[in-house]
């Protein structure tokens, strides 16, 4: 798959005026989504160098081949010494790069092994190509809508192969499957959790069994292009305790209400607080992670939706909405959908199923 | 689950004495294997201190049950602030930590923070835990075998599964579904290639469909108790070609008769080198990876066996050995197996199964 040449050079014009702004003259990349996003190669062990509107990607003889097809806009050099070492002998090879970046979630080696091969001055910068990455362009949201929609469908694939006596794990092996039958990928490790497993958000799918009267909750997702949808959803099987339909209702509603104020402009932390509130006022325990995430070529991109980011939603901006209610030893309720910021307000990208959103209520299953 | 009091005792022991020969007084981990390899904790968002025989966990209020439960020998410091602060407060405390170490596979931003917020020196330290990890106690070498036989054993429920038409895809669904119906979980992305497709070593499995006279190549793992296996076996569907049965048996031989050479003292370069030899002496393409790795809580570990490791084999090394002929739209066969290099020679831990390394040679598989 070839990327369009038009869109690499928009990306890698606004990275190089970040580059600049930093006060470095280039910029390594190292981290594969962000070499992916602005040159279109998808192979491993490669680095790419972008000063100002040229892009170079260094690689070995196993991709030479690929990157040459994958990126039009990139002069590819094929290494046959270290990475480190031939990014040196390039950056000698422009006497008017004077100081090059490298983005700090590199590691501390790696960031060492460049300072010893290269002759100019190195510098850590932050956050630089995923801010570029943060406002979706269309083709991305195209794929992140095509990615809930396989997620959805696995879903509901899988939702009839649930029986009594089924592992946390097995189910969430045959959602995997699932995904692989629409010729995609998960996104992230799938969770699954059974009755109060659901209290724990980052809970591993282990060999709890699902039972005739128990509640489901699933976190997952799919990727179309390398983008991820991530999408969670409880279930009832058989008849719900009337206080987890209640719990149930109000995390709906905190959810609901919170997407229904999302729009560009709106203060993050204002957004966060308003689900907080909702829960709160009902006597339930308010949750402990972000009120959501920005998602695209990684399943946590930025923005951050939480209490402290001082910041604003952008147009363009693709969030998830995931309030919870957990109660330790008794139950966990998550429902989680991705939305686009817009100027009016937002879209929802994961409302293609009898399961989506905007269901009136808690989905009972019926199950032998 | 809880670590033996002992265990982690010694492991704490070694590791001091590693991070005082460094120059440093005390080590902040933050890789979690390293973590749970020192203090018994499988939670996330934490990072341990490790002060001569005193060893500190920092963690948040979700994980404070599970650390006190899984971590007899530390102390659980439960923060309500950034991580790199209460750190800071905990060094601060000690007035004999005057050099603190940090791993250097943990990012730049993450030195910075620390940096930031401790008063004494911060240095970097390369593969001091790795180094520890790297020799095997004999209830790891246990937990890599039980890896290596849920592995095959989903393998064998697999392979009935397959029929012409079927995906690569699907089948590493279906095998990873198998893997999870044994209560354990994959140790790494499950690669599936039909076919030509086997030619690249990291192949993604893809929608290429199984034909009724084709090859299969899968390289895949399980877990058991966080440790990994790491199998590759290569499988004819139909009668193969002649030339795919002399390839498969000179790669067989290669492999066998490095294994036949591991034992402890053994120059690692020596050893990556007999397979190459066997495999060129044949008129075939030499492959252009190591010719295996470590193995054990990640699926990459020390040591690396390739022809640039200044090093020699250890008692108590687990290494995968992995030899392979690759002819880019022709074939790709590689065989890989683990094992533990003992004083005398080595034991082979994926032994188990009909489709063991000691097989008399390539099997045909009939499907429909």
């Amino acid at each position: 798959m070839q990327m369009n040449t038009e869109t690499l050079k928009k990306r890698t014009g606004k990275l190089s005026r970040l580059v600049k702004k930093s006060g470095a003259d280039a910029i390594v990349l190292a981290v594969p989504e962000n070499i992916s996003f602005v040159t279109g190669f998808t192979g491993d062990d490669s680095w790419a160098l972008v000063y100002r509107s040229r892009v170079t990607l260094i690689t070995d003889s196993r991709y030479t081949e690929q990157a040459s097809k994958q990126c039009p806009n990139c002069e590819v050099v094929e290494r046959t010494e270290g990475l480190a070492k031939t990014l040196g002998r390039i950056v000698a090879g422009s006497s008017s790069i004077k100081k090059v970046a490298l983005e700090d979630t590199s590691s501390v080696k790696l960031f060492a092994a460049i300072k010893k091969n290269i002759k100019v001055k190195l510098i850590a910068a932050s956050g630089l190509v995923e801010s570029v990455r943060r406002q979706k362009e269309p083709e991305e949201v195209r794929n992140i809508t095509k990615a809930a929609k396989i997620a959805y469908k696995a879903l509901d694939n899988a939702l009839p192969k649930l029986h009594v006596g089924i592992t946390e794990n097995q189910w969430a092996g045959i959602v995997d499957l699932e995904i692989r039958k629409l010729n995609s990928t998960i996104a992230f490790d799938t969770i699954v959790a059974f009755g109060p497993n659901g209290s724990r958000p980052h809970h591993q799918p282990g060999r709890k069994k699902l039972k005739k009267n128990d509640t489901i909750l699933i976190d997952f997702g799919a990727r179309s292009a390398g983008y991820c949808s991530d999408i969670t959803r409880c279930f009832a099987v058989g008849a719900p305790s009337e206080f987890y339909r209640k719990v149930y209702d109000t995390v709906l509603c905190a959810q609901q209400e919170t997407i229904k104020n999302v729009k560009a402009g709106v203060a993050i932390p204002e957004l966060d607080k308003i689900a907080r509130k909702i829960i709160s006022d009902e006597g339930l325990p308010v949750y402990g992670h972000g009120t959501g995430h920005g998602l695209g070529l990684e399943v946590h991109e930025m923005p951050v939706i939480a209490a402290d980011v001082k910041d604003k939603l952008k147009v363009g901006d693709v969030i998830t909405i995931e309030p919870g209610v957990y109660i330790p030893g008794k139950l966990g309720i998550r429902i989680e959908d991705d939305v686009l910021v817009t100027r009016t307000g937002c879209k929802i990208l994961t409302k293609d199923s009898k399961y989506g959103f905007s269901a009136p209520g808690l989905q009972q299953l019926v199950i032998s």
